[in-house]
This record gives C-alpha cells, sequence and structure tokens, in this order.
C-alpha cells in the first residue's frame, strides 16, 4: 500500500506462506484424527502422538508475544549484567594497578593512560574491523529504522558481537562514555536475532509490521535494563524514537522492560551485591521535607542554565565532528591511521584526569558510577565555616582538595567533564551521551546546591522547626535537567526518580526539566537529531513549539507541480524519455495526459525492466527467427545451440571497472557472480537506444532501484552477446532501425508491477497534517491530486525543505509567490469545481484529442472561466 | 481530506481567515512604519504606538501554546482545589452532624442517610435539569472526541457547571465515587471554554488540529491535578484516550499537568494543610530494604487476583446498567421518578455503611481519604499474639472491632465497597470509578499484606538482620494492580508512585499491575470501552494480545462489495435511486460504471442538494416564466413580487410533527426557527419525486447528514408554497411530467462539493494495518480501490464487526468462503495485471458502451483469462 508497495510484495510471499501454515495450525483438532492415522499403525504411537502434540503446543506458545518478550526482556537482562561486571571488572584493574604502583609516579602515569588508551584503540579497531555500523550511540540509527527505512547491516549479529565486546572495552576504559543508547541498539539487534531465531519454529515473526513494534518495544528495554528503570525506558524510548506511539504497543513495552529491570537486579542480589532489590543509585534524602517552596527558583535558574548546557554540548558535539570532516589535512591523515585518532584523544583525557596531576582539582580517580554515587551523596559539603571538621569519608576524600574548596573542585569537573565529554562522544567506538551528561549535570546541580547550602547555612524556612538544604537533591535535579535538555526529553525526570529510588523531588525535577527542554529544543536539536543529520539519514524534523505558519502552509505551496509521468496509452519512446529526464523512483501512471487521472505508480526499475524487455535481443531474435523461418526453413535452429554453448563459456571475461559502479555497501550488498560483468567490446554497436538509457543513469547517483536496473541491463548485454553471433546478419543499422521501430510500440503494462493506492494528498492539505501523515505512515513520497487528477507531487525532501525553512524564516521562504493570489475559501473550491466541469464535459462531447507531451501539466493553472 | 471534508470544508474558512489574520500579524515590523502614519499624525502619538504595540505583543503571545497551557493549568488547579475544598467541607459537616447528634442513635441515623440522599439527589436532579451530558465520567466521551467525533454538547460551559457542581455535591455526599474521570472532562471543557475565550483575542485557536492537540494535553491536566501526579496524570490519559500518540505533543501535556499540580499544592501550603509540597497519600516506607525477594510470589498473587477483580467489576458495572434498562417495569418507573434510582442506592449504601450498625465491620465512619491513608499506613496491625496489645491510634481505630479482627473487617469491607462501587457508580451523577476501585485494591493488598506479616512474623529474610513484612507495600501494590485491571492501564504504577510519593516499591508494583492487566485484558474490556459500548458511541475495538489472524485478515475479505455510486455521466433519476437504496453517508463518485475509476466521493447531503435543486419550483417557475414571458410580456413579474410577500407572513403556520423527527440532542441542536417547519397540505400535490425520497430518508436513522439534507427539503418546501400560488397554473400531472423530465437530465456536478481524495485502500491491505489507518487518522470509511478502479468499501462497522469477530472465534468468523480460492501471490497480482490489462484494453480499442447500472461492481470477480 501507499507506495511501499515493492517491500508489501516482498513480504506478501512471506506473508502467504506464514498464512497457510497458520491455516495448518489453527485447525489442528478437527484434522488430527485423519491426519495422525499413519501414526497409529506404529508401535510407540500414543507417544509419537504425544510428542506431536507437545511439539505443536510449544510452537503455538513460540509464537505468542509474551514469550518472544520474556525472552527479550531474559536476554538483555543476561547481557547488560555480563557487561556490567566485565566493566566493572575492567576498571578494577585499572584501579589495582594505578595502586600498585603508587611508589612511582611516571609509572603510575603510564599505567593510568596506557590503560584506557590500549582498550580505546582495541574497541575502535575491532568495530572497525568486524562491524563499522556498530560505531556511535545507534539511537539515531533506531529512529531511522523505526521510521520504516531499511539499514539492513545494523541488525545483524557481527553488529551486535562488534557492539557488545567495543562498548565493554571502552566503558572498561573508564572514559567519559555512557551505555545507554549503545544498549537501545544492542537490544533492537537482540530483538531482531531472536525473532530470526524463532522464526525457525514458526512462521510468526516474518512480518514486517510486527517485526517493527517488536523492534519498539526492544528500544525501551535497552534502556530498561540499562538503568534498571522499566517505565523511564519505555517513555524514553517512545521519546526519542517515535513520532507517533501506538498505544497498544505500551504493554509489550513495559512487559519486556519490567521483566529485564527485574532480571538484571535479580542477578546483583544473587551475585550478593545488593541484600535486595533496590534502585541502581538509591539516595536517603528525608521524606518528611524534601525540599522547602522557597528553593524552587533555584531549581528553575537549573533547569534554565541546563537548558543552555544542553544545546551548548549538542553544538560542541556536532562543531567537533564537523571540524575533524573539514580538516583535510588531518582528514587524511587520520584516514589512513584510523586508531590514532581514539589513541590520541584517550590520551589527552586520561592525561588530564590523572589523579596526582590535574585530576586532584577534578576527583579524577572516581569512576562515572562512584562520581554519581558521591553527587547524590546526603551530607553538605561545604558548611560555612564547619569546612574543616566536615568528615569526608571513603570515596566522598576524591572531591577534597587541601589548597582548594569544594566549589573549585566542582567547577573545574563541570569544565572539563563538559568538553571531554562532548569530544570523547566523537570517538569511533560504540558508545553513548547520556551518562555522561547525566553526571556533569549532577555535578552542576551539586554546585548549585552546596551554594545555596552555603548561603542559607540553617535552611530557607524560618519557623519553627528548620529544615537545613540538601544539595544532593539538587544534583538529582541538575542530572534530570542536563540529560533532558541534550536529548529533548522529559523522561529523563521519571529515569531519575528509578535510578535513585525516591520520588521526592517530583515537582522540581519536572520543572527543571520542561525549563531545561524549553530553552534547548529553542536553541539545537536533540543530540540525536542532530547525529542523524551529520550522517545525512533519511529523516524528517519535527514541528517545533508552537510554530503556527505550519497550520497555513500547504501542500500546494511546496509540493513540485512539474513532474514526469507515464501514461497508460504511451510508447516505449515515452518511457525513455521519462527516464532520462527524471530521477524519480516512482512514477505515477496516469490514464492519459489529458485526463491526468491517476491510476496508481510504477517503480523506475519497472519501467526499465520494461523497456529493456522490450528491446532485448531475445525479442529482436524471435522476430528475425520468425522471419528467416519463412526463409530457411529449420537450418537456423541448430546452429542457434551450438552458439549459445560457446557463448556460456566465454561470459568469464573481465569485466569493465568503468561501468561497475559500487553500491553503498550498508544499504545491500550486490552479490557479484561473474555472470555480471559485460564482456569488453560486445556492446559498441548494439543496444544502441539501451545504451544511451543507461550510461545517463549510471552517471546518476547509483540508488538501488537504478542499482537494479542497471544489473538488468547488464544481464541485458549478455544475453546480447550470446545473440550476437547469430544476429550477425543485422547490422547495427538495422538494429537502430528495429529498436526505434520497438520504441514506437504502445507499451504493454501487464507484466510491470504497479502500485494500485500510492498515497495521495489535496492541494489545500495543510503541512502540519503533510507532516502527521508522512511521520504516521512513514511515506516517502505523495501524489497531490484534485478529484483524481494528477496535479503535483510532494517527497520528503519537499517536506524537509518546507519545515526547516519554516522554522528557520518564520514561514516566509516557503511560500511561493503563487500563494499569495490564493485569498478565499470560493476561488480554491471554484478551482475543484471548474476542474471537475472539465472532466465532466470531456465526458459530455467527444474528447479532443490532444499531443500527450510527457512532462508539465499545465492543467491546474487554466483560467477558471475556461 | 480523506473523507472529513464538509470538516475541512467548515474549517477552511475560518482557517483562511486566521491565515490572512496572521499575514498580518506575522509581518507586523516591515509594515508599521506605513501602517501608523496616521497615528503619528495625531498629539498622543508615541502612547498610542506604545499602546498597539503592547497590545500586539501580548496578542502574539496570547497565541503562544505555552500560555494557553500555562493558564489551562492554573485554572484547572484553582478549580481542583475549590472542589477539594468543598468536599472536603461537605464531608466535615456530615462527620459533625453525625458527631452532634451521638446522644441518639435513630436521630443518628437519619442524620448519617439524608444527608447524602439530598446531596446525591440533588446532584442528579441538577445535572439532569442542566445538563445530562454531565452524568457519568466522561473518559469515554473524551475518547470519542479525540478520535475525531464530534459531540458538541460535552464541551461547553453548561456543561462544564454543571460537572462541577454536580460532582461536588456527590462526592461530598461519602458515596464510593471517584472525581479523576469527571475531572478529565471538566479538564477538556476548560480547554475548549479557553480557547473560544482565547480566540476573542486572535484566530489562533480556531484551528481543529490545534485544538485537539490542545484536548489532549487537557486531559493529562485533568489527572494531573486531581492527584497532584503529572507524569501519572501526562501517562493515564494518554493510555486512556489515544489510541496513537504524537510524541511532539508530550511535552504539552506534561507542561500543563506539572503546572497544575505545582498549583494544586502550593494551594494546600498556602492554606497551611501542608509545611511543603509533598504527595497527597505520603507513605513512610523504609528505604534500606523495602521488601524482600521472597515476597514477590505474593505480589504476583495480588496482581493475577486484581486481574480477576478487575474483570468482574467491568463485568458487574455492565451488568447493572443493563439489568436496569431491560426491567421494563423498574425501567418505566423510574423514568418517571428519575431521582428516586439515586436516593435509593444512596440510602442502601449509607444505611449499610452506617458506623454503629453493619458500619463496625467496615469502617464504615472513615472517608475514602481517611481509608487511603490508614491502608498504606506504615504499622503492622496484626500481629500474632500481639493483637490486643497493639496500639490503634488515631483513625486507625475504625479498622479495630472488639469482636472481630482485623481480616474480618477487611474482608468486609472489600466485598461490601466492591458492589457498592460497582452500584454507585451507575448512578446518574458526575462520577467515576477510578478512586473506588484504587481504595478496594489497597484493601486487599493490604489484606494479603496483613495475612503475609501474621505468616511470617519476623521476616522472610533469615539472615542476620531480620526485616518485617511491610503491609502499606501491599496495599500500594494492590491498588495500583486493581485500578489498572480496571482501567486497562499501566500508568496506575506511575500515579501510585506520585501519589505516595515513594518509589521503593517499583518492580513489585510494575510486575502486579502487568499481570492484572494481562489477566484482565484477556477477559473483559477496560470500563471505559464498556461505557463506549453501553452508550453506543461511535469506537473502534482495540487489537487484543498478539492475536495473529490480524495480520493473516485482509480488506477484500471483510470489505463490502455491493456498493451504490454516482458516475460522473449519470441523470438525476440515477442519483434518486442511488439514495433510495443506500444509507451510506458518503457515496463513491466514478468516473463510468465501465470504467469504475474512483475520482472522489460526494457526500449524502450534497447529493439531495443537487436532487431537490434540480427539482426546486423557482426552477420550474423560471422554466414556466421564461415560456410565459414570450406569451405574456412583463405583466407576471409584478404578481410575483406580491406573492413573495404574502408567503413570508404565513409561513408561521404550525407544523407537521410526523415529519419532524427530533435529531438525538448530544450530536447537534437544531435551530428551530418557524421557517423550518413546512405549511399543512401544501406538499400534497407537489414535488412529488422528492417527498418520496426525503419520506424514505426520515424511515431511516436522522443522521446529522441526513438531518441537514431533510431541513433542506424542508425549506424547499417553504419555498414551492412561496411560489405555489404562481405555479397554480401547473397542475400536478403537469408538475409531475416536468420532475420527469429534469430527472432525465444529466447531472451537473458543478454546485456540488467533492471530496477530491477520499480515503483508499489495496484489496490486500492486512486488517491489522487497516485498524493502524482506521486510528492514526480516524476515518469512518475508506473506498477499496485496485488501480484506480472502485471495488469495495470498507468502514466502521466492517472493521469492528471484523475485529470483534476475530477475537471472539479466533479469525474463523470474518473469513468469508472466497477467501479460500486465494492462494498465492501470482494469483493476486495476476488480476490486479488483469484488470491492468482491461484498463488498458479499453484504452486501445474504442470502448463499448455498456448498461450504467448503478450498483454491483462484478468487475473484481471476472476470471483471470478475460
Amino acid at each position: 500500500m501507499y507506495g511501499r508497495y515493492t517491500q508489501d510484495l516482498g513480504t506478501f510471499a512471506k506473508d502467504e506462506a506464514a498464512r497457510l501454515r497458520l491455516q495448518e495450525g489453527d485447525t489442528p483438532r478437527p484434522r488430527r484424527p485423519s491426519e495422525l492415522l499413519e501414526y497409529t499403525q506404529g508401535r510407540c504411537a500414543p507417544c509419537r502422538v504425544c510428542a506431536l502434540q507437545c511439539q505443536r503446543f510449544l510452537i503455538s506458545k513460540v509464537g505468542e508475544d509474551w514469550v518472544f518478550l520474556i525472552l527479550l526482556g531474559l536476554v538483555m537482562a543476561l547481557v547488560s549484567w555480563a557487561m556490567d561486571f566485565a566493566i566493572a571488572t575492567c576498571l578494577q584493574a585499572q584501579k589495582w594497578m594505578y595502586g600498585g604502583l603508587d611508589t612511582n609516579v611516571l609509572l603510575q602515569y603510564m599505567a593510568w593512560v596506557t590503560y584506557p588508551t590500549v582498550l580505546i584503540t582495541f574497541s575502535a579497531g575491532f568495530t572497525q574491523i568486524l562491524a563499522p555500523q556498530a560505531v556511535g550511540s545507534g539511537i539515531p540509527e533506531m529512529k531511522t529504522i523505526l521510521r520504516g527505512v531499511v539499514l539492513k547491516e545494523y541488525l545483524t549479529l557481527k553488529t551486535f558481537v562488534a557492539k557488545v565486546i567495543g562498548l565493554t572495552c571502552a566503558l572498561g576504559s573508564g572514559m567519559p562514555l555512557g551505555k545507554e543508547g549503545p544498549f537501545v541498539h544492542i537490544a533492537s539487534m537482540c530483538a531482531a536475532l531472536l525473532s530470526r531465531f524463532l522464526s525457525l519454529f514458526g512462521g510468526f515473526y516474518e512480518n514486517e509490521a510486527r517485526n517493527i513494534e517488536m523492534l519498539a518495544a526492544a528500544c525501551a528495554v535497552g534502556v530498561g535494563c540499562c538503568f534498571a528503570a522499566p517505565i523511564g525506558g519505555v517513555l524514553f524510548s517512545i521519546e526519542v524514537t517515535s513520532t507517533f506511539f501506538a498505544v497498544r504497543n505500551y504493554w509489550r513495552g513495559f512487559l519486556a522492560a519490567t521483566f529485564s529491570a527485574f532480571i538484571f537486579r535479580v542477578l546483583a542480589v544473587w551475585n550478593k551485591d545488593e541484600e535486595t532489590i533496590t534502585a541502581l543509585f538509591k539516595t536517603r534524602f528525608r521524606l518528611d521535607f524534601p525540599f522547602d517552596l522557597q528553593e524552587l527558583p533555584a531549581f528553575a535558574v537549573i533547569g534554565i542554565a541546563s537548558g543552555f548546557g544542553g544545546a551548548l554540548f549538542v553544538y560542541l558535539n556536532r562543531k567537533i565532528v564537523q571540524f575533524m570532516r573539514r580538516q583535510k589535512t588531518i582528514n587524511r591523515f587520520l584516514m589512513k591511521k584510523r586508531l590514532l585518532f581514539p589513541a590520541l584523544v584517550t590520551l589527552i583525557i586520561s592525561t588530564l584526569t590523572f589523579p596526582p596531576g590535574f585530576g586532584q582539582f577534578m576527583a579524577g580517580q572516581l569512576t562515572q558510577k562512584d562520581t554519581l554515587v558521591t553527587l547524590f551523596d546526603n551530607q553538605t559539603w561545604a558548611k560555612q565555616g564547619l569546612s574543616d571538621e566536615f568528615e569526608y569519608l571513603g570515596i566522598l576524600e576524591a572531591w577534597r582538595h587541601p589548597r582548594s574548596n569544594v566549589f573549585v573542585t566542582l567547577v573545574v569537573f563541570i569544565l572539563m567533564k563538559f568538553w571531554m565529554s562532548a569530544l570523547a562522544t566523537t570517538i569511533p567506538v560504540p558508545c553513548g551521551a547520556f551518562m555522561p551528561v547525566f553526571v556533569i549535570g549532577a555535578a552542576f546541580g551539586r554546585l548549585v546546591g552546596e551554594s545555596m547550602a552555603a548561603w542559607f547555612p540553617d535552611g530557607i524556612h524560618t519557623e519553627s522547626n528548620t529544615y537545613r538544604i540538601v544539595p544532593g537533591g539538587y544534583a538529582v535535579v541538575g542530572a534530570a535537567a542536563l540529560s533532558g535538555a541534550v536529548t529533548h526529553t522529559v523522561s529523563t525526570a521519571v529515569i531519575v526518580f528509578e535510578l535513585t529510588g525516591q520520588i521526592s523531588h517530583i515537582l522540581p525535577v519536572m520543572i527543571a526539566v520542561i525549563l531545561a527542554n524549553a530553552v534547548a529544543q529553542s536553541l539545537q536539536p536533540s543530540l540525536y537529531d542532530s547525529i542523524i543529520r551529520i550522517k545525512k539519514l533519511p529523516y524528517l524534523p519535527e514541528l517545533g513549539w508552537g510554530h503556527h505558519e505550519k497550520y497555513n502552509v500547504r501542500v500546494e505551496d511546496i509540493m513540485v507541480r512539474d513532474i514526469r509521468y507515464v501514461t497508460l496509452n504511451c510508447r516505449y519512446r515515452d518511457l525513455q524519455q521519462v527516464l532520462h529526464s527524471t530521477k524519480m523512483k516512482n512514477l505515477p501512471l496516469v490514464e492519459s495526459a489529458e485526463s491526468m487521472i491517476l491510476l496508481g505508480s510504477i517503480e523506475r526499475a519497472q519501467v526499465g525492466a520494461l523497456l529493456s524487455n522490450q528491446l532485448s535481443p531475445q525479442r529482436r531474435l524471435l522476430t528475425l527467427r520468425q522471419k528467416v523461418l519463412s526463409e530457411d526453413g529449420h537450418r537456423l535452429s541448430d546452429s542457434s545451440i551450438r552458439f549459445q554453448i560457446s557463448t556460456e563459456a566465454s561470459s568469464g571475461t573481465p569485466a569493465r571497472p568503468a561501468l561497475r559502479k559500487p553500491l553503498k555497501p550498508a544499504l545491500k550488498r550486490v552479490p557479484s557472480s561473474p555472470a555480471d560483468s559485460p564482456p569488453a567490446g560486445a556492446t559498441d554497436h548494439t543496444g544502441i537506444a539501451l545504451k544511451s538509457l543507461f550510461c545517463a543513469n549510471s552517471a546518476a547517483e547509483p540508488t538501488e532501484a537504478q542499482g537494479t536496473a542497471y544489473h538488468k541491463a547488464k544481464r541485458v548485454r549478455i544475453s546480447i552477446v550470446e545473440e550476437m553471433i547469430l544476429g550477425d546478419k543485422m547490422t547495427p543499422a538495422e538494429i537502430l532501425e528495429w529498436e526505434e521501430q520497438q520504441l514506437d510500440q504502445l507499451v504493454d503494462f501487464s507484466s510491470a508491477k504497479i502500485d494500485p493506492a500510492p498515497f495521495q494528498l489535496v492541494e489545500h492539505t495543510s503541512l502540519h497534517k503533510t507532516h502527521t501523515i508522512f511521520s504516521l505512515l512513514g511515506l516517502d513520497h505523495a501524489f497531490v491530486t484534485s478529484i483524481g487528477r494528477l496535479v503535483g507531487m510532494v517527497s520528503l525532501k519537499e517536506l524537509r525543505k518546507a519545515i526547516e525553512g519554516s522554522v528557520t524564516a518564520k514561514g516566509v521562504k516557503v511560500r511561493p509567490p503563487l500563494a499569495s493570489f490564493r485569498d478565499s475559501t470560493a476561488s480554491t473550491s471554484d478551482a475543484d469545481t471548474t476542474a471537475l466541469r472539465q472532466l465532466w464535459d470531456r465526458h459530455q462531447h467527444h474528447p479532443m484529442p490532444r499531443e500527450a507531451s510527457p512532462g508539465g501539466d499545465d492543467d491546474d493553472d487554466t483560467p477558471k472561466g475556461q
């Protein structure tokens, strides 16, 4: 349906097969007696029957959603736990090494720096070799995949292995990297692999729609088992990956994420890490008076500052990537030595965090987890005047510096970590940015909290019982606000509650997160959208906060009016012209050039196939043979067989490299069989019409559809060779003449696959509605029709341009001059009526035969009084 | 677009107006200098300019979404707080009255019973008189409205007033009723009123799409300010009211709900009820060891039992309503005395809860709020063997009974409250069922918790430090599970955390809620869906949990093939026939009966208008006049004026009641101006063809579209009267002959409004996808086409039938016999190709003129080899 017919046709066969299988599976009881007759003849018949029943029962259960979701949750919990364990071991090892060498600072430094450098370099190299798709967060890619774009290599076993091992090493190095984003990707890959595995038991998992639903649930599982935050995980994954969310998929996410979080925490209990199931970063703030009403302005300040900070982070991250790309000398050097950049960045960052060096001013010896635990601590670090008496216990010690106070440490920490995180997340290893940002936010919150505590040492509330200010609460608020600002999500609030196990600060957190979002969204795209843009993934920008213009720009303002089309009664020559003149992947099929009634859409590849079929040497041979047959009788048929054998051997001749343009490997792999390579020199004087066509094509960007057509053309050329010797009698001039003849024939569409119901919009559909429909249905183009007549087309590109144009230039840019001619309802509906009347008139009187000129549909611009 | 063209056309004018206004508003700077020239001439010009600028600035700000949302949040918080205050006062008054009369039990009883009866009766009567739409929860109606159905009377000021006052009285009576559902409704009404009010300042609020978005946010505000639970509120409102949720609307809900919850709680602080902002039902469970891993099975049991309980509650509630409707004698009696039923129910319930009577066994003296506070209490009530020593403090006293133990009290409470709540929510007052169910769930959880505490008096954990079991935690779990089961939502978990201010029990709560949902969803629809079915609101059932058949049923299996259509070259007689033979609200417009190419859809009312226009006496008069004019010159024109004046006075003649069938008041009010009533006897011998048509219509169910056509017909009849005296010369036979002549003319569609792009599906779109598209786009019908040719139609009815059929009968019911003929991909695409070839052939050769027979498109059943 609607423009994705190929995909549908592809899955249709699968569906049909699954359906037949299901039909059998659905009605086993009435069939069984007759079916099992043969078994009952045997000796161990009851056993067999029982086994068969069990097997059937199991298989039917395997098809249930909940079995899949629970399996997914279980697997992901195990993966998450194992990875956490490995990461903790890695970090432990570094600490142990650093601690053991405390006699020599140089050795200590070497150990401190080498260890992460080796790990990161290994991670980068391993990922690069095994699956480059595993690099980065994965959330942008998941967002694109859930929008309906097929990025096949992103969900394979190879990528899974590369991502798991790469991420473990990257996090084990102690760099400021996160695991949330990669976990979303890992869970999605896990779901894809699991569904492929389970489809061995039945055809239930081969349904496209269902797999997308399962992927959405998998994203929730990813966040859920990463933070043991099922609710926050579901919400975060919805906010980050979806534009429209089907509420009926809600429970899937909750079931899988809850189960996953549960198993994840139970594993910790069984491993004696915890006494019972509790939050990951448990806080112990007082319950009866969590915060004072008068502290709210401070929380609001955290929110607004986090909004600016988040936008700055996204900007910085993007600028670093763009800078690295733009510097051609650096770039060329780094391209050659791919592992140098990660190693260099790691070296710089770990040098700066070296605890006896600069690290002492920024709690450099703490791991990310320890940092968070200390930041969420219950105590106030800087009591006015009492600073020295205060006992820094255990890991809290790291924040104290003998020659400076805690404020300096916090400020240095925030500033250094900020650019370090922005830089570290550009390293080509599997890594996320959520956790580093979360830590920075917590530190910022703590800073504000400590300042407040220093300002009001006895609390603000001056009545009977004084409650002190809890800086830990500020840290919680700051963490939620900054991570919310960077990712443009509100659900970080929920994640924070689930992470800390306390919800008492709900209002401050919500206020700060909303303010941070408001500021950040008005300044920068989210980090994930920013990466989508950098990676140039096919995306559709969101409509911003309350841009009224969106409601007032219409499809007719943004649509492409000058589109090429195929008419039902066209000739092959017209097809050729259309293919020459446009690069559209889907061509509209209209009834005739004068009626312009849209009948369907036909893929470019199909048109190419029609054309190459018409001009194929087989057909020429057939014509020739029929002619010859009437002259020479049966003599020729023998030689035909002989020559066909000889050409099969000659098809292994060297390929012409100029014609073999490789397709993007990430999109689809083209099997390179020797049959694909055309023999040199053979095409010089045949398939002339074809050649000009496909040369034009190969000059254009080789999209997937064109690629297929291109390969088909090659295959045609090979068969040309087969027949060349036979068709020797025909001179190039004759062939050209024959081809010209063929091109003048009417097109026979019966062998072409046509999408019978491409998506249609009306001229005055608003941009807002168009955006909704495009994102809802995952369209990439839609035809604009007016009472069945094709008047234009809108593709993702136009829509994107319109939205971005109107975002930046407040709706002025996208309004072409013609929009100002339209001023009232009457005229538009008049135009409709006029068009209808034209159609009607055409039926009344006999139609005037007009020249069918492909390209240019001027009908919609005709004056009304016609 | 897609089948809701009328609405679009209706709003189109508004949009256009708003757009023009915006155009002015958007570009104030470039225009100002020239525009304000006239002002600068005056003396106080600077002031005026400044005032104008301020005004413009304010107006442009008023248009911002966030201003609206904050205003909405503020208003709703005030409403919520004021209502809570009033309700608390009412309950206080009852307690005071009951307490003051403790000398005489009879007087006490009278006071205890009379007070709620009076309040409920007043509430029922007040609502009945002012706005019957205010009765009940309102969530089912909001779900329907957000699906795109217009239920106008549900969002008026009258309903708002009725709902607020009715709800206050109903809750003040102390009956087991809730305020959550009505609050969703109140917030939506508030949003609708606010947007109408703010649209005085600008046209921003007249956009349909935007208002729907705001309504969705308002639902979140409703829940949010009712429970001071912003996150839970947003999620609950999404789950309950939406099928597909636009993530870009997410922040709207959060912003409004957070602000509302904030103000709601700040009001409590300012009123000195609270010291600072905390949760509504704050709990103080220990943080370090909230529950033991081995307690999880008990939580799971609560979940499963709650699932069954929730389904039972929905079933019971529906059965009570159905029983009341079915008992005709009772029904007739109650219909006459509408206030008797509420009074009776209140009497029974308050009698049973009378504290000195049966109420002593079920903590009858506690209000709903007190009950919840006690149930969430930190202490264990029933310590094995220590029962007597335990000090029941304050309101906890109510749960103790000297001659029985706490288990008996809890069991009696649960059983009694269960049927009481199910019964009470059927009273025709504004009330919800969430809170009563929540309380019952909490009591059930407490019961399980107390049992566990009695079973393991020293806790399960047998290692070093023993932690006792906390029955209050069980109560929290039970409350979330039962309310989740009744409403089929997962977000009750979040609401519970926000209500109690503790999230430590997250995993037990999530597990119980998910299990409860799994059980309840497989047994019964949600309470709101149940009410939707009882009220017969237009709805689309959800696809159930993992029904595979949904992926395998196709549109061709469920579509209506035998549809009536209008052809472009049809005659008025055909229109008449079509209107006679079908009740469809939208008729497809095809090019011709043989091509069946779908051009658009035309509303039934439009067809009726076309027809009545063609047969209108004005046209007859015109024809007549032209004929006469050629005979008699200009003499007639004078008399025409005279008669028109006289008929305007005579149009106030009494109406014919048989023809005036009242429309459903909830759908749309028909203004009953005197012009609407046709004079008696006038239509007896005119408009014969019309009469038969509209009599047929009035026998059918008077839908909105028909109603309009009907009223148009009446207006036509009035004009018939105007001209009657003039057309006196024509005998009925002559008129009939003239009308027959007119009917044979070809239809001129130029004046009709045609939806140029009705929504189209392909034959092999799956049911799953169809359901998605219908719910996404809020369709109520879609045409099924095959390469532009109309082959069938699917409406909400067929879809509903198919889903419900397949839910109950596992997909067998909905597969018509023809589905079994289809067995592979090839055949379907063959059929497509065949159809295309037919179309193509038709173009090649000259079309054979076939008889255009409206109704019956047999083309798609033609054999393939044709």
